[in-house]
């Protein structure tokens, strides 16, 4: 007995019902998400184009196949999206950027690559990287190339022994004044490199980050520009071991490599030079700033907490849909299964999410203005608010990753068993979005940093010098330290945030002096007060993500919008203001009085507000705008027809093209005849 | 240039230093934690003879592999495992029980099936399931059978539709005296059993739950047994419909399987009739008493939450022998870099989690105890004690699996980026730990359960009806509802970890009656009051395991052991006890008012005990007594060779066999040749 399965090409009416009873128009909330009804235009038939071959069916394998499996698909996979991408960018507008490489790391690859892009880093990064920091020449030389897809490279900065501390770094680069030549040595096990993207059997080059020595003395880490493999062959070159860092929990396509290298030389002019620079002599000129060089990574860190909003945008759309069309549990025992949404307790596991998406999209918004400005003020050489947006850039990947990892993995598991299902994409998700919690500088060493720069922000008050914008909420605090009353406006909320973060910091600024009174030395001051810095920090980040998502939802741009948007935009502010509040409830009662009314009243806003959503909570979520592609999940699919789905995708596995497994006549059979 | 790497033989001298540093004997806490010196001798004779042929790098290899692949990895080295378990039963005690089958699915198989036992569900779960609900006839005829493995079976329940709410099951079996046999169907797609382990690959019999129908009258969910597969070929009978779900993000061996049903006949005596009985002429007798089925399940969670400190356990020792090893970030400019153990985050990171698992394996104990004492009453014809331990046990298994999953999480970034590699065994703690939030009673299910046990043993209280012990304090609490002073001593933190879990049932009952008197109905109550009842229920779980826990270290058993260990074991209590309470911060300053002091207070403890512990964490951790293919992990080896070790794995992998992987000439070439 084999039915042969056809999934319904008509919608689950659950999931319809929704649709036809939701107070806002999808298509709105869609292009307002998008940025705008041409950009969300522009998405949606770039999306179908990538999408028009592809095989959901094959995509949905991907997981159940080998490590080797993997990343053959997903390398065929990426560079069939690059050919498109590049055919359509000279088709359509030869010379921009729009399709290609803009669009190879957004969004809309991942229904091509659900693995992750071997080669994006490639794109997002190291064509960023070259352009910076090669003099002309060298971007003529080999920043073309890189740019063109005439060579393939990555970038390799950790190493096995040293991560996010650049200064621990063991590869070193040794002037040889003899040949005109740096001399490249990974002298430990410790010091291979290792994790970088794309390398374990995608690269011939590899800009590599080494400590400079001329003569045997030190010159600070530098980028070398190093070809690994042959570009003919692709057999490594001599002196150079490189090979895959092996299997990770996500990012399964994406072949990470390592690299060792052994007395490889490379050219003198192979290290880039735009501002330090080597000459044939060996003398050594330093960078006359090396701002530009941290820069890079406050525009990757805007990039991340967009991605993370993505992945938790995603993780809720199917979700949400799930919860449409699931069936489950009476509430009153005469009437027949709700469907799980209409649990209130459901309702606590899917809404939040949708809400905490948006403050991170919106905040990523801000953060992506404030760079621009940034940009502005660097090119007239002013470099004040570096430390600061450095700073906000790092608290936002912190929280947004936290909390987009851990928002995705409660929709996973308000899912239910079936969330823990491959072909649910649930766990693909998490994987993706809490790589971020690791990555691009590990949270807790850059809540440290974030934690050190509001003590020096907050001496600063003390001593009446001015501060950033961001931070001026500090001094604010020091000037008028009582809160006033809760009243739990909005306006109110946000400020309660920004008292308790600045409060906050008073504590830990508080124990770093004690310690230091008791004759510890600073370093170890510091290192003793850690829990309480990355505690502070962590509240500077979500008191700007209050500040942010609000002014987004109430200020001037409201205008723009129909009155319904505003209204579901108004219920996810609600709702995320107050249960952020309610999160935070131990710091806030620290600070700030509440009575037990008050926080009765916030539990019932809560309960409220969920009410509020629930006609909206699918629409909200298709006006995310995801393709079923891009979801890659049988449980979150446009049509809804989950169990059909999850049946098909089972039926589709190598296991099950045979009735009787060959481990029955193998080995089960012959175990159960046996006695003993 | 591939240099032969070696894994040293001798221990990485950071971690010798720790174990020679420690003020513990690690044996006697080995000792203590295994239950005693005879249990851990046996464990750890038993698991060298067990893991004598394997080689750790075929294990490491496992999650390279396909589906496929792993799932007849697993099935082999599983059906090994029970063969050696049954030789050493026959050997040392010929119809005993303590090798096989009770080690098949203790902690010791780990090493041998890392993707979980696909058999296992039949020893924990269906041989106890047959043995409780046979006839001593039925047992005889195929129960015998399943014991012995002669036939291989699992359980199915659980339906793409329907997990939890039994009453919802779809699958049918429905009784005709003309052949006196019972018709089984699984009229619809939502019917079809999904999540059998071990149905996918293993099974030629299987344990359904059906609705029974006597002349289409529904007598509620029964047992029946039945067979699936030939048993010469194992081929599917006619009618079965049988195979695998697909890839999962953990239990990657399992081959959790589905099963659809077409009009398949088995005899009337396949269902299971110790209780409830139909005769040959269709009369139905129901089952006297239903509470032993529901037993069952107590006994699972029990060895649940003991899982879920185990799996917590393995991750902290893992990432504390890393955290021994890996040196990063200098706190002092001017020394070298420090163990990434001496900073204070990390600390906090680790410890906390060493002293979450011993938390959880204490109240296990106490669960296990009363499941005992319960088991005589039973016996004894008393019931009276069942809701409240199923209240318990379902508290217990939902907090272990949340604090577990949460913990192995926090472990697993404790180790950077490294610890998203497959090769640190710390994704795959992950998934075994987080799946028992959803399986055997989805969490929030159950939480909703023990609040609505909860709201009528708050009821009973106020009416003065007596309570059973464990929710006494509810009474307590209605009768002195003031806390009194907050002193910070753990008989007060106990105390007020109680008081708040009462305070919150209160509180949540308010709520609903306050639903109830504006006119709502009581189930639409319940579900409106949802998110307070799981809240409430969380805490009781809570309360639980801070008494329980404090007894164990305070009780008269410390006078058991030396004054080391219990020195150790005090500091783990404290350090609970502080980071708990400060994690319920927010509902304990609801109820009870601390000071600025009191809680400047609690960070200080938290701050000392965790230097405290800093010199012990690696002989704790080593006094888990996993070994080393047990925990499977580059990164957490007795010799602390970690980099070499993760080196060894990525070189290991088929991926670096080749030195030019073949997609280079098919694909990446011609891409990188083609202009466009």
């Amino acid at each position: 007995m084999t039915p042969t399965l056809v999934v319904p090409i008509t919608v689950n009416p659950d999931l319809q019902k929704e649709r036809d009873g939701a107070s806002l128009s999808t298509e709105e909330f869609a292009a307002w998400w998008a940025g705008g009804k041409e950009i969300l235009k522009f998405n949606r038939e770039v999306r179908s184009y990538l999408e028009k071959d592809v095989d959901l069916n094959e995509v949905m394998k991907l997981e159940a196949k080998s490590h080797e499996e993997i990343n053959e698909f997903t390398m065929r996979a990426a560079l069939e999206a690059a050919q498109k991408l590049r055919c359509l960018q000279q088709e359509r507008n030869p010379g921009g950027n729009e399709y290609w490489p803009n669009l190879y790391e957004q969004p809309v690859m991942w229904c091509l690559v659900p693995g992750g892009n071997p080669f994006s880093v490639m794109y997002v990064m190291l064509v960023k990287a070259l352009q910076a920091h090669c003099t002309p020449e060298q971007y003529e030389d080999f920043g073309k190339r890189v740019e063109r897809f005439e060579i393939s490279a990555t970038y390799a900065q950790t190493e096995l022994g040293h991560g996010t501390y650049l200064r621990g770094l063991e590869t070193r680069a040794d002037y040889d004044p003899k040949t005109d030549e740096f001399v490249l040595n990974t002298p430990k096990i410790s010091s291979y490199k290792w994790w970088a993207a794309g390398l374990g059997q995608c690269c011939n080059y590899c800009l590599v980050m080494a400590q400079l020595y001329i003569n045997g003395q030190f010159k600070g880490p530098h980028m070398f520009f190093v070809q690994v493999r042959d570009e003919e062959t692709f057999e490594p070159l001599p002196g150079v071991h490189i090979g895959d860092i092996g299997k990770k929990m996500g990012y399964i396509g994406t072949n990470h490599g390592f690299l060792g290298l052994k007395n490889v030389r490379i050219p003198r002019t192979r290290m880039l030079m735009r501002y330090a620079k080597v000459n044939a002599d060996g003398s050594f000129v330093s960078s006359p700033n090396s701002v530009l060089n941290y820069f890079a990574m406050v525009r990757s860190r805007c990039l991340i907490v967009r991605n993370n909003a993505a992945y938790l945008a995603a993780a809720a759309t199917i979700a949400t849909r799930y919860s449409a069309v699931r069936r489950q549990s009476p509430i009153n025992p005469k009437e027949r299964e709700p469907q799980i949404m209409d649990h209130v307790t459901q309702q606590m596991k899917l809404f939040p999410e949708i809400a905490t998406s948006l403050a991170y999209a919106m905040s990523s918004d801000y953060l992506w203005n404030l760079y621009e400005q940034t940009i502005k003020d660097i090119e007239n050489g002013k470099y004040e608010r570096l430390p600061e947006l450095h700073s906000l850039s790092c608290a936002l990947k912190v929280t947004s990753a936290v909390d987009s990892a851990a928002g995705v993995e409660r929709l996973r598991l308000g899912c239910g068993g079936h969330g823990y299902l491959s072909s649910s994409n649930m766990s693909n998700f998490y994987a993706l979005a809490t790589a971020a919690c690791t990555y691009e500088g590990e949270n807790t060493v850059l809540l440290l940093q974030i934690g050190r720069f509001l003590m020096k922000s907050w001496r600063s008050a003390l001593s009446g010098a001015p501060l950033a914008p961001t931070v001026q909420y500090l001094a604010e605090v020091q000037k008028n330290p009582d809160f006033g009353t809760w009243t739990g406006s909005w306006e109110n909320m946000v400020k309660a945030m920004k008292y308790t973060a600045a409060n906050k910091t008073r504590l830990a600024f508080k124990s770093l002096l004690a310690r230091l009174s008791r004759g510890e030395t600073e370093e170890n001051a510091a290192n003793h007060t850690g829990i309480e810095f990355t505690q502070a920090a962590e509240l500077h980040g979500r008191a700007f993500v209050f500040s942010s998502f609000t002014d987004e939802v109430t200020g001037p741009k409201s205008q723009t919008r129909s009155a319904s948007l505003n209204c579901v935009l108004e219920n996810l502010l609600e709702l995320y203001l107050v249960k952020e509040t309610l999160n935070q409830m131990s710091n806030l009662l620290r600070f700030i009085q509440l009575t037990d009314t008050d926080l009765r009243r916030l539990q019932d806003r809560l309960e409220t507000v969920l009410t509020k959503l629930r006609p909206d909570a699918v629409a909200i979520v298709d006006g995310f705008d995801f393709s079923d592609l891009q979801l890659n999940s049988t449980l979150g699919s446009f049509d809804g027809n989950v169990y059909e789905r999850m049946f098909d995708a089972a039926l589709n596995t190598p296991m099950n093209q045979k009735s009787v497994p060959k481990s029955f006549n193998e080995m089960l059979k012959p175990f159960m005849k046996s006695n003993i």
